[in-house]
């Protein structure tokens, strides 16, 4: 069993599910609107926009199935691809995670808490809901935002008149404030035969709506059964196939969904050095209907982002266990260019091994 | 720091090398005379012999430096491509591992051990020198012969009557045979600064001349500094860049080089997984002059060799913590396709879970 793998996105998600699937004997090819993918450094890319219906049909006839790695390729091409090639997660599961709205009203549906929402349609709904919300909320595009683009925070009446008037011609959203003690996520790989496996809690920190570092396993809490019977329930609802990742946030007394990623996630990262079975290995176990590798882990591990700029010993403190992941993409303020993961036995030998990380690369966490 | 790197030869171990260096953001050309070598599926392979010097020009324009996966790229070759980009290991190096005559020289003028040896040019020196051995002696090729090829037992007369009379047109060398305990390789990498680092002394089995099977860490013996020490010897002798592998003999009383690779190995194949740092990795880190990884090992590892065929349930057992690597090369008898990795927090639960990969998948180790 040889497979081609398609996948649309050719960020650093595809770049290291490829490198995951290569040790298996899997072949990719990636399909990106942007000639400097970053995929396009270990694999075949073609270059086209989505909606390119020809370059889309070159696609399928070169792969056997098709996955993703961004989760705003458009609905519509998911199901044009699905008519020729088996394609995971399904186009209906994308059309869900999509939009804030729709993603919300899904958990809900099926008993899984999430924070308070209102749809917004204009500002005079905005003001009414950011009053219901005692000015404590944010305002989010239903669709297209990630790592904390398109948000406005609404304090007060006056961060709602600062609001861009163009930002009301989409739609739009808007979240009561939850006033967390901690983020977490769950990832959660499944097949399409049902086989089912999580990774341990991971705890997540963001600055400026950014993953800055992610910390496995969370510190034990007696709510985190609730995170992973959430988590496992949605997958099984959506009849999900491959791996998805739900970020929760965690106040005194429950877990509330924050959204879910339908595709592998920046905190699970970690997994490639961390678990037994990574997230990207197990992603393409999953949606070949192979038997999924063990999820466990032996010890800590500590995941932390390299955003905008490497630190000048990039590619050092090998010494201590750190390893490296540089994506091949130019540098520039915001975005992620790289990972690196610690791991160690116990919470005391990593606190100690991220506490000589930050003396010597001159880092702050 | 993101450079490319030439790898002369295209297969299993230049493939493994660009999957150990694409996390490090480093970029890969491959050169082989196959257009079906296997690393052209993760990345650009310019077909080409090694003669071509027009390839080996507009190779040398794409890459920043070259190393090799195959010991048998013409010396000469390695000597052009060094006048243009930093090469490693040496091509004086390369000059010396690919004669085993002037291989084992070598290590006698740094007093390291080897089997008893004599040069054999022609039918009646084979006969004088076999007498001398007892009739316990191999005849091999000085040069070009691996995985057993170019071998011939002399246990009698009889065996050298049987010779083809064509193998007497190439160089030869007669070694006696070493009644040895057992067989074990010592891995090394040295960077162009003189750091150098060792992982665990690995016990190896071999089946017709291919290494079948690898263990690590050996079983300790008070023989094994000796294997270290002469490892050590022999690379800063070379001064070597890069990782080498030497492979042991070892008898109730001694450690005896059997020969040394230029490269990577088979028997290091279990870093992947097995140790804190891969061969793969350190060989790059130690070309690119970074510093080398940690060698350090959790547990143990056993390494199995797929040779000619996958067993039917390829892909599977990862529920006890089998890796898989396949290579994407065609399979044929006598042929390394693929390996698997399997480690254990200790030697009891690693040979339970070897016992239950050779029930669950009905192979002989």
């Amino acid at each position: 069993m040889t497979p081609t793998i398609g996948i649309l996105g050719g960020g650093q998600l595809a770049r290291m599910m490829a490198l995951a699937g290569y040790p298996l004997g899997f072949k990719f090819v990636f399909f990106d609107p942007g000639k400097n993918a970053c995929a396009g450094q270990v694999g075949p890319l073609i270059v086209a926009d989505y909606g390119n219906e020809v370059a889309l049909e070159e696609f399928c006839q070169q792969v056997d199935c098709v996955t993703l790695d961004f989760e705003n390729v458009p609905v519509e091409t998911l199901r044009q691809i699905a008519k020729k090639k088996p394609v995971f997660p399904s186009p209906d599961v994308l059309a869900i995670a999509q939009d804030r709205l729709v993603e919300k009203q899904f958990c809900h549906s099926i008993n899984v808490p999430t924070s308070d929402f209102e749809p917004i349609n204009g500002l005079s709904e905005l003001k009414f809901a950011a009053r219901k919300f005692d000015f404590s909320a944010i305002l989010k595009t239903r669709r297209m935002g990630y790592d904390g683009k398109g948000q406005y925070l609404i304090r007060s009446e006056q961060d709602i008149s600062q609001i861009p008037g163009d930002v009301f011609n989409q739609e739009l959203i808007l979240e009561r404030m939850v006033p967390f003690e901690r983020e977490v996520s769950v990832i959660v790989a499944r097949s399409a035969s049902g086989d089912m496996k999580t990774w341990p809690l991971c705890e997540n920190k963001h600055k400026a709506g950014i993953l800055t570092t992610t910390m496995v396993p969370a510190k034990p809490h007696e709510l985190d059964d609730k995170a992973f019977e959430y988590a496992v329930k949605m997958a099984e609802s959506l009849q999900y196939v491959g791996v998805m990742v739900v970020e929760f946030f965690q106040t005194s007394h429950q877990v509330l969904v924050n959204e879910f990623a339908p595709r592998v996630h920046n905190s699970g990262h970690w997994t490639i050095e961390g678990a037994h079975t990574s997230q990207f290995e197990n992603h393409l176990r999953a949606g070949l209907d192979l038997p999924l590798g063990d999820t466990g882990m032996d010890g800590m591990a500590a995941m932390l982002n390299w955003i905008g700029a490497f630190p000048d010993q990039v590619h050092h403190l090998t010494d201590i266990g750190l390893h490296w992941h540089i994506y091949g993409k130019k540098a520039k303020p915001g975005r992620k260019i790289g990972h690196a993961t610690l791991t160690a036995p116990d919470p005391q030998q990593l606190h100690d091994k991220i506490l000589q990380l930050v003396n010597r690369l001159g880092v702050q966490l």
